[in-house]
């Protein structure tokens, strides 16, 4: 990695640009519906992508060196003060890390943990100098041969217990960074085969060690969110997290459905077979509505490709559905997202930031409009307006049985069955986006 | 539909058999783990499929004709006459049926019940005339176009009012011939596009007929299981009830999740991404475990094939959990299941049927050597051992927290993390099953 | 359905206008690079979806009734005469259509034949009163139980011998109408299972019967285009045509490469698990491009939903791809897809074709403006400058071989891989589209 | 990686044998059909994944320690000396490899050459010794950040020069070890998006690099097959070699469809959507049948999971093909798998080749018994017998035309259709495999 001195500071330039380098439709400041874009988006940088992956896949090396010529601690301080660097240039006011994202792991956990403590006081100083701050810290339990079976579902206790004391030092962490939050990954947690698997018993340990973490949580006083991530597969062939309904039921079913919410991943919901506008509209039906992982899958593939968004059509209809539940309070827009391996220069991961940051903008813009517009929401309003009166309203109060369903039903006429007006639809939200 | 008298009466001749229409594996009175196959498997007749379709697709009409060469009440009395002839001769003691698989359709909701009733007086008599059961029934709102944007989910009052109308004479007629359980698959519950769709509303009021189904089943003393069949996709994009994860959600969300239980089918847990396996298994977690629609898909199409199940793995595996869950109560295996648009003979049913129940007695031979044999079990139990000491144990009992679990992971040396051994027992199981 | 009397003729108001029975971007005669819109675009109607098609699906009945309280031929001649206003006010200059669709099936082969000829006539009166052109036709054979398994790929030779017959008539029809083509879906042509499938057999008839149909085609002076429809599955497991390579390697195997063209379906690509675009380009490639059956699928489900086109992205690279080939020549666009189910009024039937149409339009005017920018064409130049000079120019012009190219190697140092910048060239197309 | 001096010669013990580190079903030399098993499945070991692959997954590092406490060549030669007692005790023949798999990279293409050669004289001291062929062996050339955007498709004209030279020195090796083939997997030989690539340019690059690789081979005598292997995607978006038809495409298209053969991997297959099954009747249709990766996908999954074949259908219906196509000439059976991540012990490479190795021989059993009891064969042969006489024959000898057959088909009656029995037929297949 080379340093990115030659690199300027982006600024907005307006859609008639056509300087790489620049923002054509992020502007920061500009107001939408009350509120800058800034507040809006929220953005933040994935540290873990951004920082330290260098473009390996399953079938080849990095194309990217991203070691800085360094080893040990120093080589995490360069890459710390690239990190502050970077978001400085790009105008993004979060990032969001793993502990071995930001520290070099030691021979031991305890060692691991030291090393990792002095990055946090290193990270801690930049935090203040640059003005950023974390929108959620996280534990890799996952990367290592130790949670191969998973952390907070080994078959192995001891791993189990070496789980919690890396999410103990993982809240600790939150809680002196003031983080928004802090995000649990279950990486791992899942199976590759049900023929050496006690699901029920995985299951109930991962339901214990939720209640832990919120226990430890509260104990130390970490008022940020806590957040689970579905994601259906990939490590595992089925992980427990699959999706929101299967978060949701899981933590129902053990009694924390108002503690824990979600961190929706754009790729992790199309991979479910979701769109990812369907996962953030079954959050918030919910209660569970957090924060999102920005990215963009293919749907033409079948793993979780972590692309840098460009699809208006996504995230305007994302944008629209977090705009109507309020917007962003804990949560943000963390890029989850890397430079294809092929987009191995430095120049390139500005390019991919500004490529994901004027497509949330456009998106943002484009569900302004929407919603300014209103002849989508008056569709929606008027297709169930039989709700607001007689048996419609009867119904929704809660104040008929059967029994009058029944007889009211028999007396009915032909009834008539309204279009559903999809194309036409469609069309609007392309007239909406194309003026 | 020519009349089967030609066809003989199915018995078991055994594996050495090269008679088509013959058992070469399901002996009903066979005693396997102290049952015998028919209380194991508890077959059912879908009548939709086996009495009704002719083969029809979106690409083209019937190939068999299950006219009978009669219109009206008259077809589906010898449709009827012809369906328990059929079960008769296969030696099924169950079948399940939608209100329109078994009486003519009138020109209002009220002729309809009444020509209905006229057919459950009949079919009532030949139950007793047969000695067959009702595994379940149900009630079709997703064919009509008045439910082309739902039942229970219609934006339209009227047309809810409809289908509140249809449950409560179902759940009368499932009362009257005392039927195993009441079935609810959302055929049309669920969206094609979130853009004409209020989700929120659409679940509510779902969770409204759930709640004035169960009470009108209180109400009128029917005792049999009320049944949620999961299915992700087809004929909308997105069914509310996905899979069991998402309907168990949505029951603890409406404060049900103890009086449905859930009526897994195959091929709907293989369009979910799941496999058969994980569905049951998921459902005996949830306490949810009720009944299954037997059949397989191809996994190389996207849509629901109904095939007839024919792969051992599948269902030994489907048994295995079967078992382990201790076996049907109120359910029992319907085969929700078509043969071939090409397989347009009369025999083809009954070489389907055949294929489905020999291929099901195979998997519960295969189930209960894996169970006799042992080694799987025990691996799987040696696996989670630790959880049974120590630190484990505390875990597993709830005794511990984030500091006891730091402070004792800091004291551990290197960790064995032991092989999972997919590869041995996936031999295992073959040794097993060719043996 | 009701008569279209009450629908306007469809003008073209621009992108400010919220008229829904209006184009908002589709301007017939605007200049678009040197050709107007409707020269470029060659809009064509689909009979089978929008004069036939109900709304049915697997699990439900029509919802539109298209019968217009007619019976047998004079039926469809009011469907014809729909048909023909429909296209003048909606300025479509063509039309496709099966054989089936135009006119009702008689009791034998040559009853249906004589049927058909009586409606050939009937429409080319209209096509002459109303100045409109077949861009193709084509015969069903897949929709009669008497084609399940196949028809040019039967198991049964007097069912090819059916298909040549109406392959036959299909071509005169073709040549009197003066069609730009004729057109080959293979419905049915595939296997369901290998296991009762002689596969190669089946082919080497398929190739028989194209020999014949192109010598047919010549001995009549039918100077249209052939057509071969790839498709990949649906209504068979694996349909023979799967996508283009595929029917290409066929065409070349029988040696009629030069004799069929493509009809390539945006749906049909992506079930291959293919962009849209890579079935164009693949085509091109292989001097094959022909004809396109617009629409577009759904990727989270696995059938053929036959959607109105609606995203820009899909239609803006695949008219990139159509321009850079040289425009249509005998073929053009026609839209093969159907209102959604739940899109049951009359109107839907113009706003489904207004927001296929400006999707087109806007696809159009996108791909001309990538052009004009030229930035996308000169990265892609650039990229393989390489080969226009040493080593690279010895290699396209066949002037090397392995030794030298070794010993060249050899002296080579360290080699600089140059960044493939997808996200810049992702967010410079979103920069085209959005300015 | 400890040593296998722990680990017993693994010798044949029968089904009833519950000795996991043992042969249940691969007998070498069972008479099967007049051929050894030994002879008809030629079983060769896959270097990278036995010897070199550690688990390391997109999310996380080795779980095995395969570097055998050495550095540089010494290590390769500890790897080399273990896969050589690994043949042995496995009674495993052949062996495949890439250049990179069996010695180190030097700093400059001359230097990995030298390395490369140094190993090579040391294998064929091995291959000696140990009496062990190679079936196969390849360059690498998609590790590298070289070859990021292709080898033989790179945009860089010096990247395909050095792809030249490793292919020239690949070559020099197959026909020294005297391989049985050499194999083109185009690991990189692709697109992840059209919008920055010269596709047609690309294929006609690879096209002059497969000619020149023939000459080379024809130049140094080399009477091995040339191989291509199919893959459809993974790790770029679209592989140009697709699947057979693809590839075949390609070759008819260059002309050198007579000098390259299918190197066809199961899990490719079902990656492209087709079953292992269909892509060898495909490469036979072709004439194109080679050699096979034996593996298996999980179709849950949508990448390339190589696991070692555990199912028997899949096995069985591949060796059907295989003996009906009469068996591998220079080609064989390599098994392209890796062990499970969690199948981390020594123990478990043994596990899963004995797993993979006892499932072939189960396979090849039940496809001589389906071919044996011979009633699936006669049902395709009855099926299609209208082809042997009448009009069928003359369809068949190419002696009709349109019109001949058009005055046929007038003169029909009704036409049987005749059942495809898909459901018997499967039922068949259990009833032999379960016999």
């Amino acid at each position: 990695m080379k340093t990115l001195e030659h690199i300027p500071e982006i600024s907005f330039e307006g859609s008639g640009s056509k300087t790489p380098l620049a923002f054509k439709y992020y502007d920061p400041e500009m107001m939408i519906l009350g509120k800058t874009m800034r507040e809006h988006l929220k953005f933040a940088m994935s540290y873990w992508h951004t920082i330290n992956a260098g473009g390996t896949d399953m079938f080849g090396g990095d194309t990217m060196d991203k070691t800085f010529g360094k080893e040990g601690i120093e080589r995490y301080k360069a890459k710390a003060d690239f990190a502050f660097e970077l978001m400085r240039k790009l105008h993004i006011d979060y990032f969001c890390f793993h502990d071995v994202d930001i520290a070099p792991e030691g021979a031991s956990l305890g060692e691991s943990i030291k090393k990792y403590i002095i990055m946090v006081d290193y990270i801690e100083e930049l935090m203040k100098k640059f003005d950023k701050k974390c929108l959620w810290n996280t534990a890799n339990m996952f990367g290592d041969k130790l949670f191969m079976a998973g952390a907070a579902t080994s078959p192995n206790a001891d791993i189990y217990a070496v789980s919690a004391a890396k999410v103990k030092v993982g809240l600790d962490v939150a809680k002196r960074l003031d983080a928004g939050g802090y995000v649990f990954w279950g990486g791992r947690e899942g199976y590759d085969t049900l023929i050496n698997t006690d699901m029920g018993l995985e299951l109930d340990n991962l339901g214990r060690f939720l209640h832990m973490a919120a226990d430890y949580a509260d104990k130390i006083g970490f008022t940020g969110a806590l957040y689970i991530e579905p994601k259906p597969k990939e490590p595992t062939k089925h992980q427990y997290d699959y999706d929101v309904a299967t978060c949701m039921n899981f933590l129902r079913k053990i009694g924390l459905e108002n503690r824990y919410k979600m961190n929706i991943e754009a790729n992790h919901a199309t991979l479910a077979g979701h769109t990812f506008q369907h996962e953030l509209r079954t959050a918030v039906i919910n209660g569970s509505f957090g924060s999102v992982d920005a990215n963009q899958g293919d749907l033409f593939l079948g793993w979780d490709t972590d692309q840098f968004p460009t699809n208006v059509y996504d995230t305007a209809l994302a944008m629209y559905e977090i705009i109507k539940a309020g917007g962003f309070t804990t949560g943000g827009l963390n890029f989850d997202a890397k430079a294809r391996r092929q987009s191995n220069a430095i120049e390139d991961i500005f390019l991919s930031y500004i490529a994901g940051m004027d497509t949330f903008a456009l998106g943002l813009k484009v569900a302004a409009k929407i919603i300014e517009d209103g002849r989508i929401d008056s569709f929606v309003e008027d297709r169930y307006a039989g709700y607001n009166r007689g048996i419609g309203r009867k119904i929704v109060e809660g104040k008929t049985d059967f029994d009058e369903l029944y007889n009211y039903a028999l007396t009915l006429k032909e009834i008539q069955v309204e279009s559903g007006k999809q194309e036409y639809l469609e069309s609007l939200i392309n007239n909406i986006m194309f003026s």
